[in-house]
């Protein structure tokens, strides 16, 4: 299976304390040198909006291309594409969120009038040279709409297709998945559209992340969104549990025989020094 | 399923703080209002070893039997079954560990010997009408010897249904197990032993303990422990988890569909109140 290390963006994004620029470079190295393929380094929402990401530009310019390593970053619209460009970003993920309500009361859309308006930076990243994907916030389930139907689901997977993305992420990032749940629509759209990369992002504010990645394994799924320490408890709930640690997902699989090519050690010395 | 709650024993004995009994007996009561079936009300264990245990007599007097409800203590040796007969309690649980090493060292005897030892604790409570079951420790891994061969664990099993103990608790007190193991030895024992009534009883040293209790299930386990707000923070390392939290369970099995007569918002309650 493939992790993609969020820690640098939907960690340090859901915690009070900012990190220096050249912190989060020195950590963007440590997890290339630990083993990891995929990162995701930050995003290019507005500085006012995420404060903590506002450097995003500045860790890029700074670490520039890693030969092998997949660096990426969410993007809010087609200004988010232009930064990636400025900055030598090549890879950038859009969003949108499963939740009907939620997306027409902020947007006066629907989610799938969000998705049809990224054909704008699917051709724009195109020109650059930019791969691009998607991900679908809580297709399992939001705090407004209760368990989303997969219909609607279904439907925001094919705008994307309709925009020509073909990486898509299934991100729980609510935290209300549950295990036979996940492994029925993993298991059904990976069987309907076999031309998409799945990514799937669970969040453990119900402690059934791990449970609910092991169920998605099952139906198939290989590719997924972890952690280093932790980083993004649940930024409502004191103590809550909000991103899964990458620590607990290379324990599962080390034990359970399942190859990641991430060095746990390295991890558990990375998330220290942030701690500390 | 069936949840045996025993935040009141497993617990409070690795929190600092020693509740007054009162509040002890209040909180069975409120368990019992929760619905739970079957509690681990404490342990006869030698008050100055275990001081959170040490009015454990007190708490089965005040309380006394409660149709329907099974009460249970754990018991070191044949002094536990003396005092469960003294203070009305019907149900005692023995245990060893299933780390040899950890046995000889302590006991300078096999687990195997410990458990033949065990065979006056299961006169003596016949004599009383004392149910009685036994517990294994770390059948899936311990600190000192690594995995445990299935063979021992076996071997463990047979000592106790020599002894005549056919209810037997699997229990992952290091949080060392992981699913694909708990799966294949659950599977396993369960067919080889058909007349011992199972209970496993897993730690979330690793954030694994939901995902082994569904691969239990799995397995065609049907009963569990578990611990209120999660009380019993593992003791050595700050911040990791120690026992499962009833609330994932249930939440677990409410949003699965799977039955277990546990009211969730009361069990929240309970919680709150010990935290406060």
């Amino acid at each position: 299976i493939t992790l993609c290390e969020v820690g640098l963006r939907d960690g340090l994004q859901n915690e009070k304390t900012i990190l220096p620029t050249q912190e989060k470079v020195d950590l963007l190295h440590g997890l290339v040198d630990a083993g990891f393929k995929v990162i995701e380094v930050g995003s290019f929402m507005h500085p006012k909006a995420v404060p903590q990401m506002a450097d995003t530009d500045e860790v890029f310019k700074a670490v520039g291309q890693i030969p092998g390593v997949e660096l990426r970053a969410l993007i809010p619209n087609l200004r988010g594409v232009q930064r990636a460009v400025d900055c030598g970003c090549k890879k950038v993920k859009l969003n949108v969120s499963a939740s009907r309500q939620h997306n027409l009361k902020n947007l006066n859309m629907t989610p799938e009038q969000s998705v049809a308006g990224f054909a704008e930076c699917v051709k724009a990243a195109g020109e650059h040279g930019i791969a691009i994907s998607g991900s679908i916030s809580m297709p399992f389930g939001s705090p407004w709409d209760g368990r989303i139907p997969l219909a609607d689901v279904e439907s925001i997977i094919e705008a994307y297709l309709n925009v020509g993305i073909t990486e898509i992420s299934l991100s729980d990032t609510s935290g209300m998945a549950v295990p036979n749940q996940v492994y029925e629509m993993c298991a059904h759209v990976a069987e309907k559209y076999p031309q998409v990369s799945w990514w799937l992002h669970f969040h453990n504010t119900r402690g059934l992340a791990i449970a609910n990645i092991m169920a998605a394994m099952e139906a198939g799924m290989t590719q997924f969104d972890t952690s280093f320490g932790g980083l993004g408890g649940c930024p409502f709930v004191p103590n809550a549990a909000g991103n899964i640690s990458t620590e607990d997902v290379l324990n599962l699989c080390e034990e359970s025989g399942i190859e990641t090519g991430v060095d746990c050690l390295k991890i558990m010395e990375l998330s220290k020094r942030v701690r500390d």
